[in-house]
């Protein structure tokens, strides 16, 4: 019998109603399964900032460590600016973890409601894959002139081969285990003219070790246009931090998912923690109602479980998403109906 | 009597077919409204580089600077690789003739099919201002340690006050001139974190001068997801370069007008020429044939004439598209009919 160890964060607002439905879920998932979870909980948070000055403790990293996977519920709230929230505690677990690769479904889900016009479940149904610790979020730049005429910013890019070839490596591996083997990569060679044609060059030499895999790109601009008017297209696409953010955010709106779809923050080697968290955030004008949806939570831990090698159990947890949406179960109001965040994640507990 | 020099390039592929009907419109509007058109004629093109190996003649921006407005059809083709056709002939009249704000309507025009569900005219009607010459494009940057594992390429994304100060200032004077006077502002301040936060201070620096204007502001990953979840929110949006170019290809497509929208790309101060050009490219898959549809550069005709001070001919002209798609005049195949491209020319040239 296996035991995974978990260290749970619920974070700031809805995060604190969605990670126990979760942790509901994934109990369920051990126990028909057989595996068990260890779970270490953490109460970092701003609140953590507003008592401590600090969004996590010096030694925070350390201490998730000893954890397998970090289960994540959000991390923000009103007054407390995001360059400290999130790079207090989101970016340095991303970084510090070497999570380098941020994967999230975008899957239109049968009963869920997509904004497009004459799209079904068969139509949306991809993997976006970001790099997720260089490329367009850099520390390096600066101000010069300051506060004259002459004043002007800068910051860089910052593409290094071995952060380049490793999520490309990844998403060729990815776009293996799907039926259509299509993997297409987010350029924008045309104008970006140092660091995108760099890119494109290792897509093509990396192209060449997986022969069976149908591969094209598309400059970021077009790309975002196909998004809307040919979902279909797509089965596996592969960007940079930047290209990969607007992608996974543009995806899920386009698959009507967006809150409710998950994310995983990736280490592949294992030799970190990964992270896994919904897509949407902390929501402030809703929380402490217990009315937020928390299928994006119970969704994430499903990735989780993939992650730590139990595929039946995440795709148990899947179809119970699938079953409860398309057959009419319980509904927050996000979703048209009236039930509780409690309601969705006892119902999903019970199918699973 | 008022005489306008234009500069007419048709370009590479489709422009060739697209550029006359534009300018049969455009002559129609002239007998119209009592102006004239002096036309000089430029084939500079991909054609031209492989004759040459330039894509314009060294002097060719000297020869342009003595019109008022260039009139583009489309830049490219298979063969000529985008960083010499585009970077030797688009981008250097953009840049030298300083035309810093590229403008493009969305807007969903009657009988128009946009790909997302429930959405009619009143929803879909906005302007994307794009900075057009610093930002993410920018020329410094460069390779290390090439060949090898420690390899990496870095590009600068440089922002300057001058820069960024006058593409929000005519952001805002055009969010004035709207019924709604409503400006959103493009940032991505959580994750790239020395430009954006400047671009978000120079903004709010900015809607100082403005208080009429009401403004919002969103991190470009979800405000993609907005244009396809809620377009009618959006009245005027002014991003970077780089997001300017996203959401100008986004928004048409949402609008479903991607096939048929204009661009211009302005000089304010009208110290240099104005570049008008449909959104649309070369299209060599159906260049040759006759059966492109033009709506794209006789739409960018209007927007010309609106520089230039006609604004009845232009409204003119847009007013005779909306009839024209309402009421089922000729179509091109894109849009479902049968109609040549010079049958939608001579249609619309005829309701003008
Ligand atoms: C051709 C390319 C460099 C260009 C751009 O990104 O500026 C195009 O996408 C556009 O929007 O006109
Ligand atoms: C919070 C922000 C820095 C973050 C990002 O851009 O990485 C978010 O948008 C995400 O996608 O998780």
């Amino acid at each position: 019998r296996k035991t995974h160890r978990i260290a749970v964060l619920p974070g700031d607002g809805i995060g604190k109603e969605t990670v126990p439905e979760g942790l509901r879920v994934l109990d369920a998932a051990a126990r028909r399964f057989g595996f068990d979870l260890e779970l270490s909980h953490y109460d970092w948070s701003c609140e953590t900032y507003a008592q401590t000055g600090k969004m996590m403790p010096d030694d925070g990293l350390d201490q998730l460590a000893k954890s397998d996977s970090v289960f994540l519920g959000a991390v923000g709230w009103p007054g407390v600016p995001d360059h400290v929230s999130l790079w207090g505690l989101l970016i340095p677990i991303r970084r510090g973890f070497d999570q380098y690769i941020s994967l999230r479904p975008c899957k239109l889900m049968p009963g869920a409601r997509t904004p497009l016009a004459d799209r079904g479940p068969a139509d949306i149904d991809f993997y976006v894959v970001r790099e997720n610790t260089e490329g367009e979020y850099s520390s390096t730049g600066g101000k010069m002139f300051p506060g004259t005429e002459r004043e002007f910013v800068t910051q860089d890019s910052v593409f290094t081969r071995v952060g380049v070839d490793r999520v490309l490596k990844y998403a060729f591996e990815l776009a293996m285990t799907r039926p259509r083997r299509k993997l297409t990569s987010a350029t924008k060679s045309n104008g970006i003219t140092f660091t995108m044609p760099y890119w494109d060059e290792r897509f093509a030499e990396m192209a060449k070790n997986y022969p069976g895999v149908t591969t094209d790109q598309f400059h970021i601009d077009i790309l975002c246009a196909h998004f809307v008017q040919h979902p279909d297209w797509f089965d596996v696409v592969v960007g940079s931090n930047l290209f990969g953010d607007i992608l996974s955010d543009l995806g899920p709106a386009v698959a009507g998912s967006i809150g409710i779809a998950p994310s995983a923050n990736i280490n592949p080697e294992k030799k970190f923690p990964s992270m896994f968290e919904p897509v949407h955030g902390s929501a402030p004008d809703i929380a402490g109602k217990w009315i937020c949806n928390p299928i994006g939570q119970i969704w994430s831990g499903a990735m989780m479980l993939e992650h730590l090698g139990e595929k039946a159990a995440a795709d148990c947890i899947v179809k119970a998403i699938e079953t409860l949406l398309a057959e009419g179960g319980p509904r927050t109001r996000d979703m048209g109906g009236n039930a509780g965040t409690v309601d969705v994640g006892k119902a999903l507990a019970e199918a699973v």
